[in-house]
């Protein structure tokens, strides 16, 4: 059964999983690296920015599940580009010529591109819809595999809140940002629909899993 | 060296220490126990409920650091009673003739009363005074040992935004509340000013230890 997913979502202590401010120059907004530092420090972290190695205990091997089974994600535009992203024909995403997907990957914006396929296996589909609607042509590009929700925090609110996200792994970064994009507004009682496990682990994260009942 | 503490100070995921609509029916408004069930299920918050044992673990020893040391405490009006208790002039607080504060307890609001002597070593004394000023006076009532900031959450706010306090134990609780008082609110960058230690235990929750630097 295919299961729709989301992974290394990650948050500050006051629920933001991006800061103010997203541009070409600061993707995250002011928040810059610090919610990511985690997962770069860790063996899968390191292959993704060309780093030679890194750690290999719970932060890597969660960080690794980002990729287990997956046969399509859908993220939202500004996980795509900065703002206005769309108005740039030579936009094609942050991340050169071999994206980090491997499989068709479906943005959503309300000014749809025609696809882009790139190298690695990554082709981006844009697509003006809702969350069911996305997920329904998500989960036929699948074939038969799951769909990640890749973020950022509002997407992934949306698709939690319209009761469709069956895995949730959310790491807590100790930091607090004031400011940004917060992941749990109106998700209010949630944690009535999972089973909820919280782990900490030495990097001072707190790995957040949410598994629907 | 008396040192400022914050200790148990229990908020859900999304970050409010207290649900909306608190009431004498409704202490905590619309979160009801949840936050606080982790700790009276410890063998010190048994002993506050009367009830027979607990567990023993870190969420009690956690837990047991709210009061070693202490000399005073410091609390916001709506820890004392529900809205208007000010009006009552039988209101003695929510704890009975016996409170578990056992030192000089401050209560701020802007309506102060005469002090009132309970049994057990509380007395609670009214303060109309901003955090700097109320830490003086109850500094001076602490003979030497530490000052409780004892909640909630936007009093706690209001001593961690002013630098003044030293300790800071926030339990966090895996519950969406949606709405209420928001503890990390004008705290950006927080962190920074801080050694951060987070632990999750087997109960499910995570205990935020900050310590200044």
């Amino acid at each position: 059964m295919s299961r729709t997913r989301i992974h290394n979502l990650s948050i500050s202590l006051d629920g933001f999983g991006a800061g103010e401010g997203q541009s070409l120059e600061t993707p995250m907004g002011h928040a810059g690296e610090r919610l990511h530092e985690w997962m770069f420090a860790t063996g899968f972290g390191a292959s993704l920015i060309g780093a030679e190695s890194g750690s290999e205990g719970v932060d890597d091997a969660m960080a690794r599940r980002h990729e287990e089974g997956i046969g399509a994600e859908i993220m939202g535009a500004n996980k795509f580009g900065p703002p206005g992203w769309q108005d740039d024909p030579e936009w094609r995403g942050w991340w050169g010529e071999t994206p980090p997907f491997h499989t068709p990957t479906f943005v959503l914006t309300h000014r749809p591109w025609p696809p882009l396929e790139m190298a690695g296996g990554t082709t981006f589909h844009f697509l003006d819809a809702g969350p069911a609607q996305a997920l329904e042509v998500a989960r036929e590009a699948a074939g038969g595999l799951d769909v990640r929700i890749g973020g950022g925090a509002s997407v992934a609110r949306d698709f939690i809140a319209a009761g469709l996200v069956d895995d949730i792994h959310v790491v807590v970064v100790p930091i607090v940002l004031g400011r940004g994009s917060r992941l749990w507004d109106g998700l209010e009682a949630i944690e009535r629909d999972y089973d909820v496990e919280a782990v900490s682990t030495a990097s001072g994260v707190t790995h957040l899993t949410m598994t629907r009942r």
